[in-house]
């Protein structure tokens, strides 16, 4: 194992991310640190024994004994929380977060970290429908991706320390990506689909349409209920990538509304056949 | 029941919802007769005791016996049916469909079809990602809607005896619309969402995405593995009901996207509360 077990891990807000990382790394035996807002939480996750302990305050003591520090915060409270309260990082300390967006967090941390502590982002694309450490569950992970968007100030061992901590959490697929590249495919895949899902719910206020909606609908909808605080963050702080998504769903869109206008059967068949083609890629495997 | 036992029902085309509608109907102990295109289907079909018997021609016996005859054809197919063969029916038969659209098909197949003949229209909202007799099954219309469009031109014994049917068959919810009010529902319910799925399912053809994909994209691209042939047709069956449900998307969709241009968070705020209250009236009951 790359990551030393006598490492001190401390995981700041524990919810239903945070807590599932505790989850798993108590069961390989690190020493689990949690600092988080609500108390109820600290309560439970010792009683739970998913961590060792913790506090609503910024305990230096915790802080400063931590040799990896996990961030799943939202990402304005992760960036302020850095600028506040860095000096009390330990030397040489490894901080990660949990960060749904790369591009606009990961530069600004990095431009104002001690030069003694290194930050390496890395998103783990996995979440449910419910929030909370009592939500949490060491299973999330299994089937999901974990992407590391390392930048020119990154060591290789950072990298190395980051995809470990992936694998030891049971993501099935753990790579890299640039910040950039993290952004547009994230914009496309996740920030894009709650756009329409959410544009879907709201589009059509007719009542009664409940009554005759099949799996088609649900499907497309299940995201629909949606955290609005944190996606409208997330969105914004996405802005060009998630932007340059859209434009290119609604230039799509507009083409297949040409076509039903025109009656253009050869060339809605060849947009579906395209689709059946492309969607074949993506299955689970 | 309602409908005699006695009745001999005629299924015109043996795919997977024939089929289906064939193997409960059987069971139920009418004689079920079936005419289809392919010999393997007929035979397949008797040999597993889903009809009693069928041909693949135009049997005038077949068909001048039938008390009820059930089209499942596509709806240009169906229409040009009735306008070649009406003649070998019998005098007294009911006729219906499984036909997705109903505007357009209502009206011009009962406006030309003999006066002792009844055409009551319904269709089946239910389906499965498979074509074939041969997966045909009879319980795909359990939990699924069923709804009978009658015109001013149906008697209220060919409506009861429809929707004495669909309750055969299986279905969870049995209900009636006018067409105009079902291809509205249609047009945004199903047809919408399948546009939205195969637009975003091409609108983005970069590399490797599908190593990245998580189950919302997943959720929202199922049903873009679509036959080209059935739903080109079905779009343009439908077409002015439908534009004016792309036309409310494309509008609110315009709408969000302003909002994430001008970052303006309270507005995609209550939009998504908006979308999230909503979603929860579309929960299976």
């Amino acid at each position: 194992m790359i990551v030393d077990i006598r490492k001190r891990i401390l995981i700041v807000g524990l919810g239903l991310l945070g807590g599932s990382y505790a989850k798993v790394l108590k069961r390989f035996g690190f020493h689990i640190s949690a600092i988080t807002k609500e108390q109820g939480s600290i309560d439970y996750a010792i009683k739970e024994n998913i961590i060792d302990d913790g506090s609503t305050e910024l305990d230096k003591e915790l802080i400063g004994n931590a040799d990896i520090v996990i961030f799943a915060l939202y990402p304005h409270v992760f960036v302020e929380w850095i600028e506040e309260n860095q000096s009390l990082l330990k030397s040489g300390a490894l901080i990660t977060d949990v960060t749904g967006v790369k591009g606009s967090i990961v530069y600004k941390i990095q431009d104002m970290l001690r030069p003694d502590v290194e930050f390496i982002a890395a998103h783990p694309m996995a979440g449910r429908e419910v929030s909370g450490v009592e939500n949490s569950s060491d299973k999330i992970f299994i089937g999901a991706n974990y992407i590391v968007t390392p930048t020119e100030k990154n060591t290789e061992e950072a990298i190395e320390t980051c995809m470990e901590l992936g694998r030891l959490l049971g993501f099935s697929n753990v790579t890299t990506l640039s910040p950039k590249e993290h952004d547009e495919m994230i914009g496309f895949l996740s920030q894009l689909t709650h756009c329409i899902a959410i544009t879907l719910m709201t589009c059509n206020d007719k009542e009664d349409m409940e009554k005759f909606t099949g799996d088609s609908f649900r499907d497309l909808t299940r995201i629909a209920r949606i955290n609005d605080l944190m996606w409208s963050e997330l969105f914004v702080a996405n802005k060009q990538a998630l932007l340059e998504q859209m434009n290119l769903f609604m230039d799509k869109f507009k083409e297949l509304k040409t076509m039903l206008e025109e009656e253009d059967i050869d060339g809605m068949r060849k947009m579906m056949r395209h689709s059946t083609e492309r969607r074949a890629l993506f299955d689970k495997k």
